[in-house]
């Protein structure tokens, strides 16, 4: 499946000039990644039906979107860094990440239209629904930055809009391109939104309490950059005032050394209970992703790999 | 018609929230402008049949897509000031251009799936095509900066890009929704290419040659920016090496006196006979409007409204 999406992306012919606009988006296209919103697509399809042409299209449109997110969203981050290779605003330039990303964003939408199905319109209004969804996730994000009272139903609906719906989409369309029953399609796109809240929470729990070998990034860098994370925003709210005045002094504190600052912060969590808080929170999600499933109208077998593949994400099975 | 366009407008609804990604929306498109996109979509429409729903949503997605070319271009091209006020990114900051207009650009195509007609296909691709080329050209346009040794051709190319074939495609998706033979749908898309050339190299030589109270910007804007005008690149190209190497420096020069500047460039355009080879050109794309012109298949009577309105637009007729 992903031998097939990287032989689609290949395939995509961008014309050559201006060099400063296509080069950039190969740059992005081909650092790869897990591709897996388009996995996700070709996987919901595939438990109706063989996937073609259509579906590959819905595909990688996602991926192209999910592509621009990036280009965009690293330079309002100001993250210089993208899958281990400089981020394409810090290897050209501002004004390159905005305008190779611009066109990323109208190519989702030439590939979205290349998928000729039954059910396009209705294709086509998800994505337009989830690409403004993630726009107000981005927004939320950035204004969170600058508030210490964000609550934790602000912090879901934020990661939900930033990241949840975007998976969530990318199944549900691999289900209408194969014409799916509705009820279906909607079970896949709530299975979906739900694994994409879990892996988010879960992400900001192994930042802090995950195993380095494992989890792939060094522990403790959401601390160091002062993230807002499910386990912070929560501590903030449960902390008495002493706790709460020590844990944004830690936060805002940039002399300090890093690993005292990750051991003092780390002993506030421990100390307010957070790893248990967010392990019951990753639980709950979890469990309502398994209703969903179970809503989904096909046999147990027939939608193993769905389920398969969301345990693979969240690395409860390798 | 203005008017129409105005409600139709001022009725899209966004959410409130949040305020940051909406607020800088409604206030690039209530900075009004002369609307001339949407207009022109209209007027194009209204050749073949009465403007309905699906007219005044392609005429407005056609709006949209501009307004958010206008607040990622401004940030590209440092612009502070538009239609006399705070640009976005000024206004705000950087982020809220680049997101809303992230959000515009995908409003634009909502609007384009809300325009309900039989040849929506041939709309939607027509509108891709065009915002992809819209991308080149702006691309050109920046790596122009860094050039001096632009042909004319290469010059054209990109102002077609960047600002003719928006014009066109506004023009043509009016005929499109209407149902206008192919053969006059492209007879106008030509047309208004022509009229958007046309107009572009004229602002150009109105900037150096117009009457400041008719022109409404300062006379010399480009000369003390330095910007690659039809002008200065015939100018380049004709220039000997003297007059080339008193060009560039004075281009160049940031502490001469800005009336100097514009006078001694201008000097130098006058020398080498530019006025006459500018107002050559136009007259030769006007000629090539009028072509087309005539290739749109109606009573010379009946489509006098679009000849009328491109000759306001360049001024031949108040």
């Amino acid at each position: 499946m992903l031998n097939k999406i990287e032989t689609f992306i290949d395939n995509l012919s961008f014309p050559v000039n201006p060099v400063g606009l296509y080069e950039p988006i190969t740059y992005s296209l081909e650092m790869g990644g897990k591709r897996i919103r388009p996995v996700l697509t070709l996987l919901a399809h595939e438990l109706y039906k063989p996937c073609g042409e259509a579906a590959m299209n819905a595909a990688v449109a996602v991926e192209m979107y999910h592509n621009h997110t990036l280009l965009h969203d690293d330079l309002m981050d100001g993250a210089e860094m993208r899958r281990g290779k400089q981020s394409v605003h810090k290897k050209w330039n501002a004004n390159t990440a905005i305008l190779s990303g611009d066109t990323m964003l109208i190519e989702a939408f030439r590939l979205i239209d290349n998928c000729k199905c039954q059910r396009a319109e209705e294709a086509r209004k998800l994505m337009i629904d989830t690409m403004i969804g993630v726009c107000e996730g981005q927004q939320y994000d950035m204004n969170f930055e600058t508030r210490n009272d964000v609550s934790e139903a602000e912090y879901l609906e934020m990661i939900r809009l930033k990241t949840s719906i975007l998976l969530a989409c990318a199944a549900k369309l691999g289900a209408i391109v194969a014409e799916a029953p509705e009820s279906d399609c909607n079970a896949i796109y709530n299975f979906a939104e739900c694994i994409g809240l879990a892996f988010q929470v879960q992400d900001d729990y192994l930042d802090v309490y995950g195993d380095p070998a494992v989890f792939g990034k060094k522990i403790g860098g959401d601390i160091l950059c002062g993230k807002k994370t499910f386990l912070l925003i929560n501590a903030l709210q449960r902390a008495n005032a002493e706790q709460r005045e020590e844990l944004l002094s830690l936060i805002n504190n940039a002399v300090i050394l890093p690993e005292e600052k990750i051991e003092r912060v780390t002993q506030i969590y421990n100390t307010l209970d957070i790893p248990a808080i967010t392990q019951q929170r990753i639980a709950q999600i979890y469990d309502e992703a398994r209703q969903h499933f179970a809503a989904i109208s096909l046999t147990a077998e027939a939608k193993q790999p769905l389920w398969n593949f969301a345990e693979t994400l969240l690395g409860r099975k390798s």
